[in-house]
C-alpha cells in the first residue's frame, strides 16, 4: 500500500482540536502509511498533540494559522474572510497537489465553495454535488446525492448526479448494476413537480443505468435502491430527517436514568446480553459510522465531516476519504463519465 | 357532548374494511355520542359488521357501493372514475352536510383532489393544506403542513400555511402563542431557495406572529418550534424520512428472533419490566399515535389516514377527525383568519 497524505483543517467543527486530533490519532494507528498536513492554532494544538505518541507526532506536520472561518456566516462573506483559514489552507495545499485529500468538518457552504474554486472540477461535470454513504437496516448502504451543493437542480444536472453516483456505488459499494432512483414524494409517474417528472422521462431512456423508478423518503433506510438521487435540498431536508429521528430514538436507549451508577451499568449489560442481536442491529444503523460527505465530481477528494461529529465520526470521516483516495474516485468518476458520453 | 357522526370511506387503504371496521369499533367504544355512515362494498363488510355488538351496529348507517378509487392512479384518472366511489360518496355526505366530517385511508391524491372540489374552502383560503401533529422526544406534539397538498408553494401561500397553522396549534395544543419556523436546509438568513429567504423576510414582519426563524429537519421532533411551516413536496419529503427511520428503528426492538416463543415473551417482559421509562418514551413517539393528516383550509374536517396504518392508528385517525370537529376548527381557522386580516 502507497504512502498518503491528507490534509485537515483541524479548528473545523463544532469542537475543533478536542475532536479532530484524537480522531486523527486513530486514523494514524489504523493506516500505518498515513500521515497529515493539519492547518490550525498552534497554541490550541500543541498540547493534544504533544500529548500523541512520538511515532504519531513525527508523521504530523503542522501549519499554524490563527484564522478560522465561522461556522453560521453565509458563503459570500466566508470567502471574502477565507484568506489564511485554516479550510481555505487545507484546500489550497489539496489544489497544489501536495496532499491527496482533505477532510474538514467547518462550514459546509463554505467548504463546498472554495472546494469549487481552487480545486479543479473533472471534465464534463457541471456541478458537484455533495454524495454520502446511508446507512440500511439489512447492514448494507446506499449512495446519496446532492445533500445541498446546488439547493436547486434541472434535470441535466440530476442526470449528471445519476451518472456520477452510479459510478460511485461501482467502486465504493462493490456493485455491478447499482440500482438508481429518484427521490419523489410517490412513486407514480404523476407525481413531484415538472423537474422531477422529466429527470424521470430521461433516465428511463438511460439503458446504459439501472434506472427503477422514484423512492420516498420513507424508504431511504430500506436498501431498495444503492444509489439515490435529489436535488440539494430535498436531499439535505432527508438526510437531516432520517438523521435527527435516528440520533433521537437512539439517544433515548443510551440516557441515563436517575438510577446509581451500578444499577444503570447493571441494565446496560443485562440489555446487552439479552438483546445482543439488537444491539448490533442498532449499531449498524448508527450514523456515527456514516459521516462524512464527499464533494463528487472534483479532481479530488474533499470530505465535509458533521459540525458535530464525536471523535469516532470524524474518524470515519477521515476514513471515508482514505477509502476514496485509495479506490482512485475522481479518476474512476472521469473515466465513467468519459466511456458513458463516448457511448452516448 | 353533542352527537357527532362521521363518514367513512370503508374501503380505503391497503387493508379496507379489515382494518377499518376494527378501528371505528374502538371509536364508538370510546365515544358514546358517536356515529358512523359507512361507504363501502356490503359483501365484504358485512361479516365484519355482524360481528360487532349490537349496540354499535345500531350506531352505524352503512351505503353500499362496489366503486373503489384505486390507490395508485393519478387524480385526473381518479376524478373521472370517482362518480359513486366509497370516497367520493363519502365526501358529498360531508357536502352535503349529513355528517360532520370525514376519514379516509385511500388515495392521497384523489382525496385532496376531491376534497377540495367538493367541500368549499374557507373565505380567504388561496389552497387548503395538509396538516398533521408530528411526535417530539418530550412527548408533546407539533404542528406541520403542508404535507403533499401543494407541491409548489410561493411566499403568499406559505405565509397563509403560517396564519393556519398558528391557529390550528392555538387550538389543538391549547397554545397562547405557537413558535413558527420555516423548514429549510439551514438556519443562516442566505440559505434555501428565494421562495424560502422570501418567505422569511415576509414572516419577519408580521409582529402578529410568533415566528422564529428556519429550522433544520434534524430538529423536527426536538420541540423547538410548535408549527413548522414548508411546501408540500418538503414538508411529505422530510415527514416521510422521519416516519420511516422511527419505524425501520423501532421494528428492530420489535422483531421477532428466532427463539422459541416462550423465550421471546420472557424477554419482551424482563426489557419492559428493566426499561418501562424507555419503553413509556418510545410509545410517545411512536407514529401510529400520531396517524392522521387533516387537510387544513376546507369548511369541514376530512382526516386523511396513512394507507399502510393499522388497527390502532387508523383508530387515532377518526379521533383527530372528532377533536377537530369537537373543537371547530373550521370556524376558528376562518375567524382567526378574519381577524388576522382585519388587523393588518
Amino acid at each position: 500500500m502507497n504512502r498518503l497524505t491528507l490534509a485537515l483543517d483541524v479548528m473545523g467543527g463544532d469542537f475543533g482540536p478536542r475532536i479532530t486530533i484524537p480522531a486523527l490519532s486513530l486514523a494514524l494507528e489504523k493506516n500505518p502509511m498515513l500521515s497529515f498536513v493539519l492547518f490550525g492554532d498552534q497554541s490550541q494544538c500543541s498540547p493534544l498533540l504533544n500529548s500523541l505518541p512520538a511515532t504519531q507526532q513525527q508523521r504530523i506536520t503542522f501549519v499554524h494559522t490563527s484564522r478560522i472561518i465561522a461556522a453560521d456566516i453565509p458563503f459570500t462573506q466566508a470567502l471574502r474572510q477565507s484568506k489564511g483559514s485554516s479550510m481555505r489552507l487545507a484546500l489550497e495545499a489539496v489544489a497544489r497537489g501536495e496532499v491527496q485529500g482533505c477532510v474538514s468538518g467547518g462550514n459546509t457552504g463554505a467548504l463546498m465553495g472554495l472546494a469549487k474554486l481552487l480545486i479543479k472540477p473533472l471534465p464534463n461535470i457541471e456541478r458537484p454535488a455533495l454524495t454520502t454513504l446511508i446507512p440500511s437496516m439489512n447492514g448494507k448502504s446506499s449512495v446519496m446525492l446532492d445533500l445541498g451543493a446546488n439547493v436547486e437542480a434541472d434535470s441535466q444536472l440530476l442526470c449528471q448526479f445519476a451518472e456520477m453516483g452510479n459510478i460511485f456505488a461501482e467502486v465504493m459499494l462493490d456493485l455491478v448494476h447499482p440500482r438508481l432512483a429518484l427521490l419523489n414524494i410517490g412513486t407514480e409517474e404523476n407525481k413531484g413537480n415538472q423537474i422531477i417528472r422529466d429527470t424521470h422521462q430521461l433516465l428511463k431512456q438511460r439503458y446504459d443505468l439501472n434506472y427503477i423508478g422514484f423512492i420516498e423518503s420513507d424508504k431511504l433506510m430500506n436498501h431498495f435502491a444503492d444509489v439515490i438521487i435529489c436535488d440539494g435540498f430535498s436531499g439535505n431536508i432527508a438526510l437531516k430527517a432520517l438523521e435527527g429521528a435516528a440520533k433521537n430514538i437512539l439517544s433515548l436507549l443510551k440516557k441515563p436514568t436517575p438510577d446509581s451508577h451500578l444499577c444503570q451499568t447493571a441494565k446496560r449489560y443485562l440489555l446487552r446480553a439479552i438483546f445482543y442481536r439488537y444491539y448490533r442491529k442498532l449499531q449498524q444503523i448508527n450514523p456515527d459510522r456514516h459521516n462524512g460527505a464527499t464533494l463528487l465530481g472534483l479532481s479530488s477528494v474533499v470530505v465535509k465531516s458533521h459540525g458535530g461529529a464525536g471523535v469516532n465520526a470524524y474518524f470515519y470521516a477521515i476514513d471515508h476519504a482514505i477509502g476514496q483516495i485509495r479506490s482512485g474516485i475522481p479518476d474512476k468518476i472521469s473515466q465513467g463519465l468519459n466511456r458513458l458520453h463516448q457511448n452516448l
